[in-house]
């Protein structure tokens, strides 16, 4: 577990899309960042109190974050020398990089006589078991998407929130660093070796003997040519009794790649029931969540609206709506069993 | 490249599946085996000469290959002894085991001492893309399955050495650990960190002019809930212009997986086929290849014939028959592009 409070770093970025992970951070654990740290080329910000190092200790965080993206995933030496500062100012520091901070001797070094931790939430669990497709109990859903980075990450922890607040049981189950690092815990797949897909979400949703949810973060999708193999072992492996499509409507074409259009939303809902149904047959589409941050308040729900009535099930942008809808929908589909009948009855 | 001529090693040995590799160079590389290496309590032969390895190399070995699999793919203490015994009577080693020669310090100190090389052939290429589905040149084949190890490597081989004897160019893309000692090259799949299986595909495949085939060796089932994303992975890099369905037809169930029944070979064809228009539009079924291992020849022929009739394609063994109706399949299907019509015409 990453000890929070949490400084969240920004650093010299300039690109939204590259600071995701501490955006995610500062929506999703709100109350556990105390700062956000930037230089003064950073023309970005989450909103949070500008603080350097030694004031975000003093403010009570006890981790840097470093939830930017750079080319490659590298630790240039702007980042290693502001690591290093945190450091020694006694912060813990924690990465989704894809260059781990071990493979670096001066963070090593400077971690050890600080004697503070490093975290590189990238790597895969040692041992992974191969998946096995055996029946489980319990209730999961997971997020599928016409495309990759369509909002399962959020629509995921917008269902979680609703149903927490029904007094539903639920848990957020992350399988990509920022859902890891907003969760303090999760499997990042992009790091598991082929084989071990679907066996690394059978251990990251186990069976679950109470009335309350998994609601495992989907990745990819079945329509994205480089990706379709680590979704379909997703689906494989999380053996869903529910599946919710998210999807964003702005997308012209599939990410990365102009020469692939977007599938059609009912033909993705029926491929993604046709091969969840492998391990679980009975698997139920429970809505469709749009995000519709290009669009003006009207436009949005006017499009949610077309789309269900289209699908026939809820569809909202459950960010920006909330995710009752959805609830409403798991309620109905999903009765929670009735208590067990004594033997006196 | 691994040089040969190989010296098969069979060890302790008791069980046939265990010996798979020694035993797919001695079938598919039988000019470039020289021997076996067995010891007393080895029951199982390839019916090579039984040679230790100072007389394979006398008789002009110049690698060992470590052609077995043991429970966990370890190198234990009588393995290590005969490599390093191997080593010192010149030859190289050569292994698919997961763990890796070059991590047992004695054998790279030895392979150092006598001037030899160690081969770890389950390594994944470094840097590999991320696949990108744009649409390339070539004829490509790829075998898909009702389940793993129904026959997909030896069906391939089979088809490859019947293109080659009609003349036709054909090159065998090995995706593990056996199919790479044969071919001498490949991508082992099963090392590969699932956001790149496509893409290893791509690379393993790529755009071809002639009027030749890459011939790709396919891995799992999409029916398989372990290993579908890496089947899915490999049909959307392979981007295959035909499939070949491989069959046990003995199996009573998924592999490994009492609780998973065999796909119905339409079913599976139909879903192989829907998952590769993704990346390839028309591909097209070229035929089924049963594994009859288990059956007379009589009862072999009559189940072949029988399938073909209900598929409305050719069935056969192609291992046991030949895979010549494959071929014909072929021709009639992708008729080879015509002569440049010139100018002057």
């Amino acid at each position: 577990m990453i000890p929070g409070p949490f400084l969240l770093y920004l650093g010299h970025s300039d690109d939204e899309v590259g600071i995701k992970t501490s955006r995610g951070l500062a929506i999703f654990r709100t109350g556990d960042c105390v700062g956000e740290w930037r230089h003064d080329d950073c023309p970005l910000t989450l909103g949070l109190p500008l603080l350097a190092p030694a004031a975000a200790r003093a403010a009570g965080a006890r981790t840097l974050v470093l939830g930017i993206a750079n080319a490659g995933g590298t630790l240039g030496e702007p980042l290693v020398r502001d690591a290093i500062a945190a450091i020694e100012a006694g912060l813990n520091v924690a990465s989704g990089l894809h260059h781990r901070l071990r493979d670096e001797p001066r963070l090593v070094r400077a971690a050890k006589q600080a004697g503070v931790a490093l975290f590189d939430v990238r790597d895969a669990p040692k041992d992974l078991p191969v998946g096995n497709g055996k029946p489980r109990a319990g209730n999961r859903l997971l997020t599928v998407g016409t495309d990759c980075s369509v909002g399962k990450m959020y629509a995921t922890l917008a269902l979680h929130a609703a149903l927490r607040r029904r007094g539903i049981a639920a848990d957020f189950r992350a399988t990509g660093q920022t859902g890891i690092l907003i969760a303090g815990a999760g499997v990042p797949l992009d790091a598991v070796v082929a084989d071990f897909i679907s066996g690394a979400i059978e251990m990251l949703a186990p069976a679950r003997t109470d009335d309350g949810w998994d609601l495992i973060e989907g990745q990819g999708s079945l329509f994205h040519p480089s990706f379709a193999g680590v979704s379909t072992g997703l689906l494989h492996g999380a053996q869903p009794r529910a599946i919710l499509l998210c999807h964003d409507p702005s997308r012209p074409h599939m990410r990365g790649l102009p020469h692939f259009r977007l599938p059609d939303l009912a033909e993705c809902l029926a491929a993604n029931l046709a091969v969840a149904r492998l391990t679980s047959p009975d698997v139920l589409p429970v809505g469709v969540a749009l995000n519709t941050v290009k669009l003006d308040e009207a436009a949005a729900h006017r499009l949610c609206a077309d789309t269900g009535t289209a699908l026939g099930m809820p569809c909202t942008d459950p960010f920006r709506f909330g995710a009752d809808p959805f609830v409403d929908r798991m309620l109905q589909c999903f009765a929670p069993s009735p208590p067990p009948i004594s033997a006196s009855a």
